[in-house]
């Protein structure tokens, strides 16, 4: 119910893909290793790749008069909580946990890591979540300032995430940037929110001569139980994605999705419409590293050769 | 040993302090706040701030011909160990966990949610651990690359980083944004950069209006062996502070640091100089938020009307 860019890869860790486009990536220092999957630095190139896109996606939703909201990478406990999203997607979630003890504690702490022992045991629950999808901090947020406007509202938001899938492919990374429009307001704003932003997601994609296709999808729900909610998202269409070819031999990559929520957020938190009805909610998101990666893929791996019309739709022409 | 901007407010969750300009900033939508303390949402009058900072410390370093890297706000859990983090500053770090079981631990997990006990107890750690300071990632890639140049390296980070110390006063925040240039070279190149850094941190400090003081410094180190670490660190006056006032009737807040590391992190890492002996290594940290909150202060939380010069520096004229 989020937008978790979920579909086209092998699963992590898995099989006998191999990370050539990662090795060149490497190579050519556009990405720096970390020595852990899915954790790289960016250079200087890969990040003024995606402040142009974040530009091209800001001058796109001009019209929208969304809501700017930046949010740190971290969210409260309880609303984390509240959102659900242990319920679906426990695998992916990441508590964060601090030493809350005293000197003798300290002393133990450092007894384990100097015996080569696991001394995070010693860590507690610090009430903080890493923050799964860009758009969950900002559903509390709403529903604390009263009803929506008699139009709805959208808002912008950008932020890191972290989704704890370890894998070797360069698009599936343990903490990435997702940037996205929120629309909250009637079921029918929603609807044509989300077909607008699938007509600009696929323009935005032609002018940066990337190919494309847009299918129907569903977030990786966890389990068993999970199977008959993802099967239900996709009878529903509430999810599509955009995606582009990126790695070699696999499936093509969700480098934006497009999804409607239904009343799930605004009924979990009490978000009202100004009629008084449950808020409805959608949102699109882009996967700022996928879409640099997709670039990366389809025009070289030096930008400033990039054709000049991938370059103006980036503001660096 | 790091960037840490330490000194200058009460204890975290102490005593009477009233956070009046805390309630200023909420009131002006400037922060948003997340029923944490020390979390909060930016607005875009916030980061556009913080943006124009940003953009005059590139202008103030541009001759340090600098490489960019920036990476995401969390490193492997093996460098993290490395670094003696855990040795100086336990208390402030967070570890990432993840839940890693089945559908029956699933299932457990939910009926602890349900139950309203804890369910963190069936995370695990996850490798990864939130970056305490913004330079600390950098250490071991330059360790890898070999040897430095003849002359050294300047490297230019910006990351959010982490610190397990929930406070109400606005300056102490959980999650909050590091700027840091990082030299690594001979002794004498540190030791000049650090000269240099401390008079250009005055001069931004001064074009911005606010008003300063540089003082000798030390990091919180922990417990009772800590206080002795930290004396024996402002005795060789390795770290020194620019001070801002900010919170009412509190000390001033460092607002940036000068560090000299000596020849710390190279001996952890075995970063080398280009002559083989063990690179000595020092930074000059901005406290993005922490700079924010100081033109706020200072200038009126409404930044269209800060004065011109102060606009003029940072690019909003």
């Amino acid at each position: 119910m989020d937008a978790n860019l979920s579909r086209g890869e092998a699963p992590a860790g898995g099989s006998a893909y191999a990370p050539a486009f990662l090795d060149a990536l490497v190579g050519a220092g556009l990405l720096v290793p970390t020595g852990v999957q899915g954790l790289y630095g960016r250079s200087a190139v890969f990040e003024a790749v995606g402040d142009g896109l974040n530009g091209a996606i800001t001058a796109l939703g001009a019209d929208q008069l969304a809501e700017v909201l930046r949010f740190p990478p971290a969210m409260g406990q309880r609303d984390f909580e509240t959102s659900e999203y242990l319920q679906s997607f426990p695998q992916l979630a990441g508590t964060i946990h601090s030493f809350c003890g005293d000197e003798r504690g300290h002393r133990r702490l450092l007894a384990r890591l100097q015996d080569g022992e696991d001394w995070t045991d010693q860590q507690q629950p610090s009430g903080v979540v890493l923050t799964p999808a860009a758009c969950y901090p900002i559903y509390p947020v709403m529903a604390r300032r009263g009803p929506l406007p008699e139009a709805g509202k959208v808002v912008d938001v950008l932020s890191y995430c972290f989704r704890h899938e370890p894998s070797l492919e360069p698009t599936r990374m343990q903490l990435f940037r997702q940037r996205e429009y929120v629309c909250l307001g009637s079921p029918e704003r929603i609807v044509a929110f989300r077909q607008l932003w699938m007509e600009r997601g696929q323009q935005l994609a032609r002018a940066l001569q990337l190919p494309l296709e847009v299918d129907v999808a569903n977030d990786p729900f966890f389990g068993r139980g999970g199977k008959i909610v993802a099967d239900s998202q996709r009878e529903q269409k509430l999810k599509f994605e955009l995606l582009i070819p990126v790695n070699d031999g696999a499936p093509p990559t969700a480098c934006m999705s497009f999804n409607y929520h239904m009343d799930h957020f605004g009924a979990l938190w009490d978000i009202r419409q100004a009629d008084g009805g449950v808020a409805h909610t959608g949102c699109v998101g882009f996967g700022i590293e996928r879409l640099v990666l997709a670039l990366l893929r389809h025009h070289g791996l030096d930008p400033a050769r990039w054709p000049s019309g991938v370059r103006a739709t980036l503001g660096s022409a």
